[in-house]
């Protein structure tokens, strides 16, 4: 379970460069939900002009990371192992939104929902869904951090 | 099907903001089949050292479309409506390469399954396979290209 | 729209003899969402007695097919193109029931969600979720309906 | 890894009352490999006399969860945690046949592939692809082989 503070969850969100990268900011988690936000940039778009698969389908990932890491014990973290996302409308506007939530967490494998909304004029449309499998990984003590698959 | 020269298609391909961003380079396409490469940067990475879940997904997504606008019609144009991924091994090293192939065409659907392989010291490991759902766009010869949902 | 009587959609969803034999029935659908109910038998499971992940897939596209067919026009049908299932928890009990429910209706494509329950004394238990995307094809009214792809 | 003989690894594979119930048959297994086929009957149709997505996906699955077993050791044995399925093509002929490789033996996870074909006059279509998630189970020696969620 996460007990840090929101501003130090969200230090360790953005730690992956990717995600700092992008943009995308830490709204809340806990208890098995995580709320993610991200400002619409250029380089986020496809060539007409909506924002990138790519962009969304990162998005629900790291957010369904983050559902699964609130109902994690300390010194394990998630791994995504696959995930699925529809692509329901074209995304364009101000900014995207990212709600997830865990459906099931089991000892070796969490799975966990994703919905991406497009917000424009402060209107929310829902714009993709996804069902992300996560496996359960435990950090070495004695070692760094280094890479592992997600088996 | 596509006509035009690899330089031109290569500039069409990094015509997506997104693309060009990230630094995924077309390296062939023509029959149904497409290949891209992309040297890996600090920007593209996990907290953990390895390449995020969401380069490898937006390479598998955008070289699949690749893949399905080698086989359209002129004045066609592929737009996702789902993928799915599998992460079979944390990826590192120099590159990542991916190759997708269309498995099916048909009128208004098509798909195709990419397989991303990570690089290093010249030697490839498979570390991700897709399968990617494209839906087929007629673009509107009146109007500009705007934004339009896979359905 | 489906402006059939119940009784009547409940012999057009049992049409399909695989449903049929495997008795999975109707329980309502209108407006975009779909119940569907199945009474465990023997020949539904796994050798280790829980119910096979086929029978589960088979209630989720099946009833995700009910509710996409609740919001085509007459004389449009629903064909699967691809799903994606996850196997939350192993499914045993008395009897498993499934509502489904549309996420997009386009006109070509309709992406809708499935969640199986495992019933055991009254209470539910949700043992899987899926994401269903179906292409909407049209009956042809010359020839008899045939078999077609979903491209 | 399978060291039994065929005629035992078929009767183990049927040992699932469901797929004895369904009709579908081992026709080989090992090193990550199976093979699987079934003889096509009224009661796998759709309405419109195509083989039911479920027939289809069932025989992925589990020809999938084939090739999974013939790469783990003894006592363990495989659970399908996800998958995924493109209807490629409606499948309709004398038979289906099936084959599924293991992409990835992991610890905890082991993802395959499964391809089905609908056979009509000796003649294989390619009419879908799946991706298939397993989890690795360990039996209790102690205890009877009782119902386990994948996690």
């Amino acid at each position: 379970m996460t007990h840090e503070p929101l501003d130090v969850l969200r230090e360790i969100f953005k730690a992956a460069p990717f995600i700092a990268h992008l943009g995308i900011d830490l709204d809340s988690v806990s208890n098995g939900e995580c709320a993610t936000s991200l400002r619409l940039r250029p380089d986020h778009l496809q060539q007409n002009g909506v924002v990138h698969a790519g962009v969304i389908a990162t998005m629900a990932d790291h957010t369904a990371g983050g559902a699964a890491g609130s109902v994690m014990e300390k010194g394990s973290y998630p791994l995504t192992a696959e995930f699925n996302i529809n692509l329901l409308r074209a995304a364009s506007g101000d900014s995207l939104v990212c709600r997830a939530r865990v459906l099931r967490a089991g000892r070796t494998l969490i799975v966990a929902e994703s919905e991406v909304f497009a917000v424009s004029g402060g209107e929310e449309t829902l714009c993709a869904k996804a069902l992300v499998t996560l496996a359960v990984l435990r950090k070495d003590p004695e070692k760094r951090d280094t890479a592992k698959s997600p088996a």
